[in-house]
């Protein structure tokens, strides 16, 4: 390494503060599983007791999902350019399915490697890559149909079932939980959340098609996640570069500040120079899947002229992005020939990158497209590394005009019939989704992919619900991805407010993250998944018993729930006070309630009370006098 | 006038030219209806032209509904001391069923109307309250009754229409109109949307008590408008001070600054002190609808006992503000004795600060709420001056774990019973709703409220569809508006992010009014409300041929979408770029899409193709060697 390298590597090294403060109130937690290498981490928010009548109510700390990796625990020592440990590693090795090679089979990465010009920006110690070896099948979901459970699931149930097991003892939801049993159970449009999240319906889930796990071989640092409607709704935070743009180490910080934010996959949609090398930075240190549109880079290869793509091309990309351990890949397979035509007529023909170039490519060769032609054998690449296929939209509707057109359902038709080629080689599969759509059009996006897919995942962008909010983008589109997580979609790519307009900047990733992350957790609410409202109601518990610093801290964003606080009322005693600055002591519901609870109580007529007015409403006026003289 | 208050008066004439600049790309332009006296304004938005192969395409102007007054009319001089213009004045006086009174009714009014050490904070030249003449009824409802379409009806249809006649010619929609004619209907759950909106419609749906015209004979200010569910969907955003808060001059300028980014109605929720005065400066000076919660001044009279309160100091409240010319009153009447035990189990109790003071009273009288059985006394007090009510949901749930229980169904029931006695007395009423509510459970609601009273309009405060978010509850809350107000309500009242931590300032309320604007619209969308798509259309079109300048200024914040785009791409040059700084100029799809078109057109490929690709999806495969010939 060069003194230039030297550089690199401390620059990139030092992450900014901003991104690893720790999140106030809580503390990073590791809960075991079945193996001694199987520590699932977890965010554990610390709670005040409340007072009460007769002494103290405990209130029992809140555990949440936890997408952060490392980053946000104090004990752990960053260093970018030795990346995250490979905490996978050796579950990859024990399958004995897989081998290192000696070098890299593209030869683009191979001629990478040893340019000197890269060595200012290349990662220190590149590891060997894996692959499957010859005739062997490395996808978890070819593990689970041959009914292996892989500590990859075993990973996942323990993840995802910490929120599912009622959590009646969390955050001091006991008293509420027992009130609330069986009470408005959600809707969950045909899924089929259960109780406790076993590893056996992991794998079930998974090898039916209908979850995925992206988890690529050359990826063993990734904490395992998975994507599919019977668990809780994903989001996807974007990065990347373009011409405009930024340092890898800037690209590294997006990475690290998105899932500080709860992104639970990101995509690196870099078009600019060194994606190669900045690509290798963001996966080195990255707990979480990293997906890429490996066309974007395929066209920076051949200058940015989509006429000369090829088929060798891009196959090279995909191998030299499945060796560096991309777990998931946007293909746009379903922009076929003769769909083109279907767009010229819309308000905004195609909107997606990389729909335009393969229609490019389609239209000035006159022939159909290689990605659809070639298929099966991009196929045999997915499934020697466990990538998994996002099969792209390309011809989603860039306008509220274009929604559920003919053109757009054409494609999700293809992509159909490509999701059973895939599974015919057991390769993990999820189907990408619009895009723009009124309210009232959502539904048929969903039950359609639903039918022609085979229940394979949905990952939507958005979608967004109107036109007219450029610079809101991120909330025109919240309202659209809450509606179809509840109708079933599994995981919701971000939009920030910089959407149509702009590149986000740190500030819009976390506004796109929160906005999104609101979207998931109401879907989640809706479908009724268990365990889901216990955070809801802790932090209205807190907010209930005016705890300030519990209510922020049980917050997706305490330190902006803090800071809104302290604009009206920025002393330290009124975290305490029994009353806020909306409506001051005089006013406050809250303090009368529980004038109303102490009353009900001291006079025992809260029961009688319910008893006598179930059934009341419709008649109401009988009850005036009866009511006048309820509590004599 | 003494010299302080001449010091309030050219202080209060200052509004800072934050809320009165002009908005780009804009002018005020007023449509004429039958009546010389009858000018509608609406803001028309001047676009560019399209320069095409065969010249140029020109983009007629779009028209927009403008609920700002003459603030944005650089041609008003604005003088608040005088107030605005009484534009209803001569069609009230016309109708010769009301009369001047000598002096205020209420003896508080008269009070402070010569108080000395008011001087200096009263409203320089207090017009003349008037009254309904013994036994004559002024409301709009029971002209609509008695089969006369007042002007306030016909200015509403001119208002309303422009947004519904389909406006073809409207942003360079022709083609796109023609293209969409009749596609995708929206859903509209029961709810009938005219293709044009005429005057006798609006009679028709007030006469129903489908919808509501808030237009106290006290407030001649005002520009007509109408909440009912087969109009446009509207929004309130509240201002009000508290005992934390600001000065008379600040209220005014909020009022002025919520309807400048769209707020329909405004409610003034002041706690602290002079709100007597501060309320008629605000409505002397607002050009839409003002409500209020007298409870919230008639406590204050009080010295915030809540036991203290009386049935005559209440009436004498009402007939205070009537007089001011409020437009519409919130009444928690709906918060009976008998249901107050039903909240004492719930996680948050009464959140509403109205229903809260009257649980209080009723708790500690052991009696039934005065405004209960005072019911036809108040509605003698509205039908004198027009006063429209807005029956509060005191009761409503606070949290997700209290939606649609027993307690809020108990109260809505009865806000079903109080709705039909109201209407005996032809008194408009509108109801209003929750809170927080998860998606799932939304739609009980908007069907309850529409079974149980008779279809009077919803007037919804969200709802928020999680309680995890504070800080970003103009978005949960967004999400749950978009979607009742698709289901049938009529208005919803705004939350700001501030929501729970403090009081808004001028950021929040534009935030806050932003989302709803965007919820609204979703929601005319989806509701396949005539016309409502139009906007969409114009806005898409300009993005997709980079009229930037114009996909700014057609959007709902000009401002801020032009601020995000400059932040990246801020040189000049740049406003009229064929791309943008997020994909930079190769991997423009809409360029590419360009090509598509020429080709497609050049060649004459479209049709032929969009007839093969009919039903072609589902046989794909079939298609793939017909498809590689299909240009030959």
């Amino acid at each position: 390494m060069n003194a230039l390298a030297s550089d690199l590597v401390r620059q990139t090294s030092e992450l900014s503060a901003s991104v690893t403060r720790p999140i106030p109130g809580s503390r990073k937690i590791h809960v075991s599983g079945n193996r001694a290498d199987l520590r699932v981490p977890m965010r554990e928010i610390v709670l005040e007791d409340t007072p009460t009548a007769s002494g103290v109510e405990r209130n029992a700390p809140f555990t949440v999902y936890d997408t952060s990796g490392p980053y946000t625990d104090p004990g752990y020592a960053v260093d970018l350019a030795a990346g995250l440990p490979a905490l996978r590693a050796r579950w990859i090795a024990e399958r004995g399915d897989t081998e290192a090679l000696a070098d890299f089979t593209s030869p683009f990465t191979r001629r990478h490697a040893i340019a000197r010009e890269l060595d200012s920006v290349r990662f220190p110690a590149l590891p060997k890559p894996r692959r499957a070896k010859a005739g062997a099948n490395v996808t978890q979901m070819h593990y689970a149909r041959r009914g292996l459970i892989t500590p990859e699931m075993e990973y996942i149930a323990t993840r995802e079932n910490l929120l599912h097991a009622g959590r009646a003892e969390q955050g001091g939801n006991q008293r509420i939980e027992a009130h609330l049993l069986a009470q408005h159970p959600g809707e969950s449009f045909g899924a089929a959340i259960p109780k406790i999240i076993t590893p056996e319906f992991v794998r079930d889930e998974v090898a039916r098609g209908r979850a995925i796990i992206p988890n690529n071989i050359n990826h063993p640092e990734s904490e395992p996640m998975i994507i599919g409607r019977n668990f809780l709704v994903k989001i996807n935070a974007n990065i990347g570069n373009s011409a405009v743009s930024s340092s890898i180490a800037e690209e590294v910080e997006k990475m690290v500040w998105s899932i500080r934010w709860g992104g639970d996959t990101v995509m690196d949609l870099s078009t600019g120079k060194n994606i190669h090398e900045t690509r290798e930075w963001i996966i080195r240190n990255s707990p979480v899947p990293i997906g890429t549109v490996p066309i974007y880079q395929a066209l920076e290869k051949v200058g940015g002229v989509a006429e000369d793509l090829t088929w060798e091309l891009f196959r090279d990309t995909l191998i030299e992005q499945a060796e560096q351990g991309v777990d998931y890949f946007t293909i746009h397979a379903g922009v076929r020939l003769p769909f083109i035509p279907l767009t010229a007529k819309r308000v905004t023909g195609i909107v997606s990158r990389g729909g335009s170039i393969m229609a490019k490519w389609c239209l000035s060769h006159h022939r159909e497209s290689f990605l659809y032609e070639r298929f099966e054998e991009i196929c045999e690449i997915m499934k020697a590394y466990d990538v998994a296929f996002s099969l792209g939209d390309g011809l989603r509707p860039g306008s509220i005009a274009d929604a559920n057109d003919a053109a757009q359902f054409a494609e999700l038709d293809t992509l159909g019939e490509l999701t059973q080629i895939a599974w015919k080689h057991d390769v993990q599969t999820m189907i990408e989704g619009p895009g723009h759509v009124p309210m009232h059009l959502i539904k048929e996006n969903m039950e359609r992919q639903l039918r022609v897919c085979g229940e394979a995942p949905f990952y939507t962008l958005g979608p967004l619900t109107t036109d007219i909010a450029p610079g809101y983008d991120h909330i025109t589109s919240a309202i659209g991805a809450a509606m179809i997580g509840w109708f079933g979609t599994a995981m919701l790519c971000y939009v920030t407010p910089k959407e149509h307009l702009g590149l986000p900047n740190k500030q819009d990733v976390r506004d796109g993250i929160i906005a999104y992350k609101i979207a998931a957790h109401a879907s989640d609410l809706a479908k009724g998944h268990p365990g889901a409202q216990a955070r809801d109601n802790a932090l209205s518990k807190a907010r209930f018993e005016f705890r300030w610093q519990d209510q922020f801290n049980l917050g997706l964003d305490p330190e902006k729930a803090q800071e809104f606080h302290d604009e009206t009322l920025p002393k330290d005693a009124h975290k305490s006070a029994h009353f806020c600055s909306m409506c001051g002591p005089k006013f406050c519901s809250m303090k009368i309630t529980q004038d109303v609870r102490d009353y009900a109580a001291q006079h025992g007529v809260a029961d009688e009370a319910e008893a006598l007015a179930e059934g009341m409403a419709a008649k109401a006026r009988e009850f005036r006098e009866q009511g006048g003289e309820l509590y004599r």
